[in-house]
């Protein structure tokens, strides 16, 4: 059994963590933190892991850092991970990252999306960004791996298929993201208090959210030449889900079944990505608690445009699924271990 | 006071626009036709406006046609419009269809996209497209408005004024829209039934749907030649509300306040459209049952793109709202009559 | 036109006044006070008003008690309006308060459920409980109202016309509540996140909820003698409405639509009570944004119980609803002045 | 390996069995069938199972009740699964049968509140009702198992103890219960149709409701007497989870911690029974998509009234879950096989 710890164990992602690993039949979860709920029994955060878990949350500290743990979940908010994970990694712990902070390679992009100084550059060199479908073999190897964000991971692997085949002609790339509520986190705030959120929908951070240097980091890694995007997210008034609907201008004259059978070699031997059959779109419902990406193709033939959609759960194949498909890789497990489970529909 | 018919008064719009016009003091509305519930009361179909009618539901007919009422609004299937139109027009009386059948001044055009053989091609020409901001002047003469798609609606209102300014510069425009599930309207179907629809978002009819030809008119109208649109429709778990985001190509190099200035001064005596501030983004929980459009100005810079979002309610100015706001153009009222009441919030 | 001050505006309650005031003939708002948000233009907190008012949030103060306004909606906490209420009504002014401050008339019964003590008991015994369809006569004289709880409304208006008819035969009265997540008010805590409370429903208060005292003091005076009732309130995952299911044991041998013939003689000719057919039961989408409360009758023979259940806005009839027609009273208006609606469906 | 059929597998019932059954370990499903579907892949009515189910949905027929499957789930509506059961259990092979035909005992109850005339009257004499927290050993070695309905479910389990223990006065029993909407099964029509349900809510069969014999037949069987309630079931806009509030008349003069200790000694070793400690309410949230049950304790001391509320997700513990653990028992498999996973939240 492998020992785990989970610091920041108090949100939504860390509570997703503890869901999926307690269905995990090579982990023991030892310890769990939180700073504000320190000293709380878990279960008090989250009842529903009532006969899971008898873990007390404790402040993030050296003792953790020296503890028991093996492996580290760090689902710490961007800017404060720096310096646990520096800490952890020294200790010869193996570390998934979810946070933003070692996820760009380039420490200025950082400091100029995050406003804050990187202190760990030596250590960003050798972070792998945790995106099995395209850093597979990196992921393997390493140490310390930066899960990718929630939008990333929906935008890079529905677009990703077309950079590498050529289909896409160098125009404007538009991604149009919906997320449902949980990807704002669980400490309240006046715009995600229920009547306000309930039945309400509105675009935010439009050209400027902090994921958008991600996106282009990974789609210029796959396109071997630097690709940006126009990239808009929304919330929309569901507790799970994530879509993106990506706009790529193209000179491709066949049909939209062809661009699926593309598709389909790209993520051939892939356990958690399907492609549908052209014609049919994605539903976030189909992938709620689930580790699966479904991705959707249109084409726009009047307008030179290939439409691709791709459904996630934000928690899961956008978060803590992908980090604990980023332990299995990492140490060696079966990648699908405790994560191949359908989605939880309706 | 104006005697009114509603012709489908059993589905959404229908009983919304016997809720709008139940607070009209011009109104009186003296019939309500619908097929399937004929013979029912009105108010058993919508208990919401027990109180306030004491109609029955009766077929459509040519009883109607000759009848009292001088003034009717049309809320029927696409398809089937064409002929009560017909007779209404002939009998004298003032007509707003709600359906598509109106709308597309190119009969060719409305077969391609509806698959139906226009049959009333004189009366096509005399037909007027009801959006009152940009063709008020030909409403008020008019005897037969074609009252504009919701889509339509939210997409026109929030581009026209960069085509009109010349902020486009002719590259591909991407109109991602998502509309509440109310815009499907009343009949039940496994797709809208509420545990499939609630937590679940789609996009559906991917640069193919019907309100396209409707779009591209108009902006084509505004901008003095041809314009295409890529156009994008989702559909999210909520009742009302319609929200569009345009990515528009643009080499403008002010910032994003200009260009609220020229939105302001386009719509500068439009009593129901209102253009947020520089950095605000329209919420559709902000116009539930209000007649308003909310837009909201965004400018992505590194990807030379204007990116405009705009809110309605789909049900109001989408379409009960906006034919009311119609007729009281046609009929010489005060064109806010009825219809200057804040949106329900929360 | 009356000059109206609504204090506490910032809330849910003061902005329904806002947006019900709106569309009253008689009334202009003058003033709005909040503390957190003063300096802030009203329509910032609430965009949907934007081109209604165009008033600045202040704090309350004397120049506010000593100023313009005749009439005074207090939309204050519980247990911070008697001091306000108090300045308001010495400086001459008609006062309608929201809060519980004045609903008990015995003041024990106030600290023993709010934890409170009551400094104005001199007032108490002049201010009147807002319910028209019971205390109408004596708000026609008041100049202070103390408008009723949003359960209470549900609960009294549903089962007073069995205590008057003498149906009720003595046993325990169980009044099960539901209500809408807006009842909760406009303050972020994590109970009322959205990815909490939405997917969510719980009891909460079984037995001890403050509404309680208020219940029982309007059913004992309608019935006559002492009366008790076993409540339970419960949160749904909605925006607004509050439905309550009563259970009232009784002898009664007849059929429901008998019930329903004695309901319809006891709500008469008030305007806002409808009382369904025997076989149907209210909906809280019949009655969002309306004033109305609808009520259904069931009968248990088996068990001896009658089976009341009413729905209405909790922040319409509810609150800010109820609030404008006791306005109306008071003022000697016609009673349905700015509130004759239909509700929003869907 | 256990072979398995699921008879009508088109349904919410039908698809939470697979969902869940893909997780056993001792389960491999051979056939599926639906009458309205069959043809179809059951992927593709639940795209969700896609990579777990490579099956096609068939009509059900004497080759399926011939064919390999040792073990029959049987998913069809009320008055349909006599028939199939019969047959089955000739053959040999294992059942549970979901829906209501094998519950009561008394063929006449049957026919009195199904209107339907019972065929099968010998097998229902060697039926169990499957609600194993009361009836483990009669289950352990029957061949066709009643599954509980989801009502019933949640009513019994939270009441139960009260019963046993005599804190029962024999008054009045009433039960309030809410449930989401999948409850209403998976054909589409007006009242669950979204924009109808959505933010709605209402009471429907007060107290005429089918499960009600149901949940006197097992009361009164852990009473030792007859037993009856007023039973009135409400439906709220949410997926998944079913709450009933249960109002006990009692004399019992303790405190609620004292009941909270009893319960827990009545579920001492339930591994699916969580009694939470007084003062804390269930909430369906917590037990999405878990198999758990959920209990509440208060105490009215003013109405001498114990209230219990009990939460359980009515598609697991109320349905496919409850199966999965009658056919563990059954099968002599650990109970927990398969189920033991927590909530999905939010």
């Amino acid at each position: 059994m492998l020992n785990v710890a989970v610091a920041g164990a108090s949100g939504y992602t860390g509570g997703e963590l503890l869901r999926l690993l307690a269905l995990h039949p090579y982990v023991k979860v030892v310890a769990v933190t939180s700073e504000k709920s320190s000293g709380k029994p878990i279960t008090q955060l989250f009842p529903s892991l009532s006969r899971f878990y008898d873990l007390t949350l404790e402040p993030l500290s050296s003792e953790i850092a020296a503890g028991e743990a093996e492996f580290v979940f760090i689902a710490l908010p961007h800017g404060t991970s720096i310096t646990p994970v520096s800490e952890f990694v020294k200790s010869g712990k193996m570390v998934v990252d979810l946070s933003a902070d070692f996820r760009l390679r380039d420490p200025l992009t950082y400091e100029e999306w995050y406003g804050v100084k990187h202190t760990a550059k030596d250590l960003l060199q050798s972070a792998v960004y945790g995106l099995p479908e395209i850093y597979r073999d990196r992921i393997k190897g390493a140490s310390l791996v930066a899960n990718p964000g929630c939008y990333p991971t929906a935008s890079i692997l529905s677009i990703a298929p077309l950079l590498k085949n050529g289909l896409y002609n160098g125009g404007k790339i538009i991604i149009d993201a919906k997320s449902a509520i949980s990807g704002a986190g669980r400490s309240p705030s006046l715009a995600f208090h229920f009547p306000e959120a309930n039945e309400g929908m509105e675009a935010y951070k439009a050209g400027t959210h902090r994921h958008i240097p991600e996106i282009e980091q990974v789609l210029s890694d796959v396109a071997g030449n630097t690709v940006t995007t126009c990239f808009v997210p929304h919330l929309i008034p569901a507790n799970r889900g994530l879509l993106t609907t990506g706009y790529v201008p193209s000179d491709f004259s066949g049909e939209a079944a062809d661009i699926v059978r593309l598709y389909r070699e790209f993520y051939d031997n892939e356990p958690f990505v399907r492609v549908l059959d052209a014609g049919r779109q994605p539903n976030i419902r189909d992938v709620k608690g689930a580790n699966f990406c479904d991705i959707g193709i249109a084409l726009d033939k009047r307008n030179g445009c290939i439409i691709v959609t791709s459904a996630i759960d934000n928690l899961v194949k956008g978060s803590a699924g992908a980090a604990i498909q980023n332990m299995n890789i990492m140490k060696g497990y079966e990648e699908t271990t405790g994560l191949m489970q359908p989605g939880l529909f309706p």
